[in-house]
């Protein structure tokens, strides 16, 4: 009878114990977690401190007893693995409740231990206001404050998915929220000029934001607190969220002499086993070779922390029979009414590891424009320049964001091309898509730009461009123009390019705009078939254009 | 100089020409369209029949007038392409307008014409208050029908996607409707207990139907239709659309003495080449190996037209570079407030073919539980019985189950298995699915069945269940027990089911069900580790035996 001990209640070890459970109905099984509770919904936290779930019992998908009921675990909360003995295969464990300590012995050990939310030195740090969000006593915690203190104002540190979606939960509750991040944009998995577009919702929604701007200081003063920025400027809060991110727990395993990976991350091999043979781990503390890079990454995701549960328990039982491949960290965030999705690499991710690719944006509609309530859909993509290989992309809209994210991001998973979005076979009727879906456009637009059919030209590139020898043609409509335009352009429409070539000087570099980039592509197959030698397109328009530069 | 005619101008037809001039600015094109209008939305005439699209022009993606200005196409509407002299490589073309026959030649011949509804020799068939859906003009017919005559009563014959869509749209413009469909089942794309939820749905909406009868004879009385059934029913109507199918455009081809595949469809080969090496063709009239069963099939979807038509035109202009796959027919169809999709082929067609295929239900959320507003999803997977390969799958519900088509249609496509939509990477977040997507878990239940963890039953196999020597075993709380179960069953909660053995007999076969097979797998797994050697899960547990029984 085989003995498995298990570090920690949620995401991995929870699934793990159940699956193991599933296939190994006479294993002892042990699952250990230091907090009150097991198996709740992390990711539902933001929303319980917004009312938008209003039961608390929701968030607790399993209790000890019930886990215990259906599926035999021995779970122990309230105990904590402060050691592991590698050598006598045994770990001690503090009793919370009674201040105890005892060990216990495996056969085989999993830790599932997570990560938590980094709390920087910075003075009057361990103010009462002052929460992070991880578990649901951190919730308890915000909740009862603001049952109590009726807060106004609130601070959200911190602009990653965790702090837009409390930012946006704690306006929901009728708080003033600012947002105060270091980086010059919110959602680091995005690019500038996709972020951009989720600095205006934000603003549509009074959200207020600093960027570029980190805490130096906290002050009390009072009933508020006063917030002091590495700018100088002063905000004033009655709470504070931090949520600057996450570190793994690693203690217990770094002191028990296992190797970590570069980045910090519990190391693990593609059976998910550490460096200690009889010691496993899984979910946000591990590190594992990126599918794109080869670099140790952590994803700080529930969808791969359970989906490797389910793998480890299968290995654990049946031998190392599958493989783990790796997360390419597809996420997704609601933020307000837009909702913001990505997987892969970003471009600046790209640059900075010096991997050749091509990035291009197009805009197109949730589904097809003639029926009723279409919404913008904007798609980033990015993707080898000369296979088509696919590395990344960030998705953005109103409706079906998350479908388009998740096509492409099964079709990256699989090594996949642009040339295989092209071909997605997509369901399509005029409520959900259109004959050809965003996500075939924009392969279509990619293939184009691989094939040398249309070179493009990025917002910042021509946001930079001050040589005299351009020519920047706008071939929207004269009234598209007046209503918004580049600086120094000059106004064709497409369907008059052919009349007015004459208008078109043939020795300097012409750069075409149109609004989001199709008509612009259009003018652009014409000019180069008419003897244009250095003819680019805006990639992404004007649209893309007029978000990052405002 | 390349000379290009296309015989018609609407899905297939204008994309190749768009295609192709895109691809190249100085080739002749002509395009012949026998009708009005080109560019139009055949997807949207439901919807703008039923007032939901209410502008018409909305519909007219393109006018001969604006395709011709952006793509420089000679658009010819009301030019009929008559015949085909393919020794000149000429056609004939009839003006319908001037009522003149003239001809044109060509380097390449591309035809998409479509396909026309089926409109059999039934008595009365003509009358002018029966319609078939196919064109603007055939909408045009329609609406002004409504405006003048007001109708009150529907009927719909044939109720595939586009009988639905009408049914849907004559509703919601105030009429009673009754369908009439000569199969057992509404949507031959899904499988019965699938399309059950769907009759269901409809019965909700008071829409009436009378499922494996059909029409035997219209008869005008007066100011209504009588509609006479093989079964001998009579149903009044004051207006009647026709829809029980489509039939490819194939006399032009025919009378060319091309080649047609043994489905009658144009036969094309992976170049979209017909037997004429300068005739292409493309569309809902073509007949190409379908992916799976290899058989010549047509796909009536605009999808699949838009994409070879660009796929043609490249082909056209840099030679045979690139092969046409096929199609597998993913489709989607909005039937009120219920969204059906399907891709692959159904059982009962693996069934018909002889192909050895596994077909498992799995019902889920369509988000977290936790998070408001989640709705049931339910899908069923068809696969290979030991490589997992995918052959089809069918999805229903109410929000996401585009996304969900769309994901295993993609793996499909690309001769994926189970295990691949085990490991899809989904974007999760609350809103919008679980940390394991019903694509995963049904991917998951699927391996189980597959590995052996569990033996499933289907809902038909246990309605036909006589044999005495049968413990049936119902795994849900006795509350849920009293609210409906399967005669002759035993209730003991999958909770109890550890401390209850001795009260489930070792000799027999136990065939378990819970709500929707979840504890009914857990239960099964706790029994065939406890000694009981012939255990069934009831597939798609009780929920789908009441749909499919009731
Ligand atoms: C507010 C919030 C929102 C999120 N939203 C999303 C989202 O929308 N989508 C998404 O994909 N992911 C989201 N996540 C991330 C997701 O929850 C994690 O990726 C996932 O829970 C990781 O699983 P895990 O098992 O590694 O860690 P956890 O689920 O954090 O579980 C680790 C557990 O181990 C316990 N533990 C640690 N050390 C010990 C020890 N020595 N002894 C005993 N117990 C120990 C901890 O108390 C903790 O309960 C969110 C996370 C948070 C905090
Ligand atoms: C009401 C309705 C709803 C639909 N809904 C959906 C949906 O939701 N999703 C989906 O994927 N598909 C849907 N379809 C199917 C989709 O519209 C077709 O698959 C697609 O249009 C096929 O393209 P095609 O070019 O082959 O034919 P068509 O788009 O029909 O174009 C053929 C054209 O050729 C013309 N023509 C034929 N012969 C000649 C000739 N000899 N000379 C000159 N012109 C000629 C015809 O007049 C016709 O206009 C729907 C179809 C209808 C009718
Ligand atoms: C609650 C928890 C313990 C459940 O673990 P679990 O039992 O493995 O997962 P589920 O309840 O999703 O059930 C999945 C099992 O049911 C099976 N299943 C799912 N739907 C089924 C159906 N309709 N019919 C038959 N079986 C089904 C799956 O195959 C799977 O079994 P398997 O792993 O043995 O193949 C665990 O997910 C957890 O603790 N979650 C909360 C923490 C968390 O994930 N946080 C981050 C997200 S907020
Ligand atoms: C209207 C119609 C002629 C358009 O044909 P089209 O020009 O090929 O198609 P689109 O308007 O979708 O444009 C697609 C082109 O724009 C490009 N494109 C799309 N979005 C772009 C963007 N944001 N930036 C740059 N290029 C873009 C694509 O790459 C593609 O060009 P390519 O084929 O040369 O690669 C044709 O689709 C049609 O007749 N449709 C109506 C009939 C029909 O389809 N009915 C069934 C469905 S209701």
């Amino acid at each position: 009878m085989a003995k498995y001990l298990i570090v920690g209640g949620v995401a991995g070890g929870a699934t793990t114990a159940a699956r193991l459970r599933r296939m190994d109905e006479s294993a002892e099984i042990i699952m250990f977690e230091r907090g009150e509770h097991i198996s709740y919904a992390n990711c539902g936290l933001p929303y319980y401190v917004g009312d938008v779930i209003t039961e608390r019992e929701n968030l607790l998908l399993q209790t000890p007893e019930s886990f215990n009921k259906r599926l035999n675990v021995d779970v122990r909360i309230l105990n904590e693995v402060t050691k592991i003995n590698r050598e006598q295969k045994e770990v001690e464990v503090k009793d919370l409740k009674n201040n105890t300590v005892y060990t216990e012995t495996y056969d085989k050990l999993i830790v599932s231990p997570g990560a938590e939310p980094i709390k920087p030195p910075i003075p009057s740090i361990n103010d009462s206001a002052i929460f992070t969000v991880r578990n649901v006593k951190d919730t308890d915690k915000i909740k009862s404050y603001y049952n109590e203190h009726k807060p106004q104002k609130a601070v959200v540190v911190g602009a990653g998915f965790i702090g837009l979606e409390m930012a946006e939960n704690l306006h929901h509750l009728g708080m003033m929220v600012t947002i105060v991040e270091m980086a010059e944009q919110v959602m680091t998995p995005l690019d500038y000029e996709m972020a951009a577009v989720v600095h205006q919702h934000l603003k549509t929604k009074n959200v207020e934001f600093f960027l570029k701007d980190g805490v130096s200081e906290f002050e009390r003063k009072g009933d508020y607190l006063e917030i002091r920025l590495q700018s100088g400027r002063k905000i004033e809060a009655d709470m504070v969220i931090l949520s600057i991110g996450v570190r793994p727990e690693t203690k217990l395993i770094k002191e028990a002499g296992i190797d970590l990976a570069p980045n910090g991350g519990i190391q693990v091999n593609k059976y998910l086993q550490t460096s200690d043979e009889h010691i496993y781990a899984l979910g946000d503390a591990i590190a594992f070779p990126h599918p794109i890079t080869g670099n140790y990454t952590n994803a700080y995701l529930a969808g791969p922390a359970n989906k490797q549960g389910r793998l480890l328990a299968n290995n654990l039982v049946l031998g190392h029979k599958y493989e783990y491949k790796g997360a390419i960290a597809t996420a997704i965030a609601k933020v307000f009414d837009l909702t913001v999705g990505s997987t892969g690499l970003a471009e600046k991710v790209l640059k900075k590891k010096g991997i050749k690719y091509i990035s291009n944006i197009t805009h197109g509609g949730s589904h097809a424009g003639y029926y009723p309530g279409a919404t913008p859909t904007s798609i980033k993509l990015m993707f080898h320049p000369e296979t088509g290989k696919l590395y990344g992309a960030q998705v953005l809209g109103y409706e079906g964001v998350d479908k388009r994210t998740d096509l492409i991001a099964t079709v990256l998973q699989n090594n996949g091309t642009i040339y295989d979005l092209q071909e997605i076979e997509h369901a399509y009727a005029p409520p959900y898509s259109s004959a050809k879906d965003p996500v075939n456009q924009a392969g279509f637009t990619a293939g184009n730009i691989i094939e040398g059919l249309v070179k493009i030209m990025h917002w910042d590139e021509l946001y930079q461009l001050h040589a005299p020898n351009n020519f920047i043609l706008d071939v929207r409509t004269p009234d598209e123009y007046e209503l918004g335009k580049i600086e120094g352009s000059v106004n064709i429409e497409v369907d008059q390019i052919r009349n007015r070539l004459d208008e078109i000087p043939k020795d300097k570099k012409i750069i075409i705009y149109c609004g989001v980039g199709l008509r612009g592509y259009f003018a652009a197959r014409i000019l180069m078939q008419k003897g244009y030698s250095e003819v680019y397109n805006l990639s992404g328009g004007y649209k893309t254009y007029e978000h990052a530069t405002c």
